[in-house]
């Protein structure tokens, strides 16, 4: 079987991403790179978390620039989906909108702040895993 | 249910490095941050990968700080580990040394450059995800 990639279209990134409501956040803070996982919801090229006060509220003031990943499984297939944008924090009325929105995070802590990735790249990938070890019958 | 976190010591979370073999790196290039789904392989304190040269390469030269993640999840339980270290580019009989290792790239494609990202920090946590809407019933 020989390795196929696909390479998806926006629609299709923006579908997958509407799809799943964990991912990862990278951010730069201090001139190191963090990684950190998290619960969002799309609002059209945005996409919204909640946070509380912490290394990412601190990058959201730096006005960084972030990235961010999902990613899925089916069968042989696998798929990645990344986004790099501006985090900014949500505030006041628009922050209150956010309540509107399908965000629903796992962790049920204090997480005051709205903030939002506003895409300015996305790419998708779907490809066909060559892991042969999976089919292999051991020999006798 | 009140909410449940658990931070890992450092042997468990290796204990999961170690069981995984697909993760996220995130790293800096030319300022920006970027996030990359990877296959590695665990060696000592080390994790070791396979790349084409690329932009990884490129933040390989630029002698880079980067963050990796896995995360998985049972039941509810959502566990996370996260390794912040050194990328550098494996070369010689060192780069030799990784084909005892068992690192198994889906993708087959070239990928001539062997890294490693030596860890200086590890995190994991373990937790208990808040989703009461998997278990709410439908009102008739």
């Amino acid at each position: 079987m020989s390795p196929q990639a696909v390479t998806l279209i926006a629609h299709e990134c923006w579908d997958a991403l509407r799809s799943e409501e964990f991912g990862r956040l990278a951010y730069s803070l201090d001139g190191e790179v963090h990684i950190v996982p998290i619960n969002y919801a799309v609002d059209g090229t945005r996409l919204v978390f909640r946070t509380a006060a912490g290394s990412k509220m601190k990058a959201v003031m730096e006005g960084g620039q972030v990235a961010f990943e999902i990613d899925s499984f089916e069968g042989e297939w696998a798929q990645s989906i990344v986004v790099r944008g501006h985090l900014s924090e949500m505030t006041g009325s628009e922050a209150q909108f956010a309540d509107q929105l399908p965000l629903r995070p796992w962790l049920d802590t204090h997480k005051p702040h709205v903030c939002a990735i506003t895409a300015y790249t996305i790419t998708g990938r779907r490809y066909r895993m060559h892991r042969p070890w999976h089919t292999m019958t051991p020999q006798v």
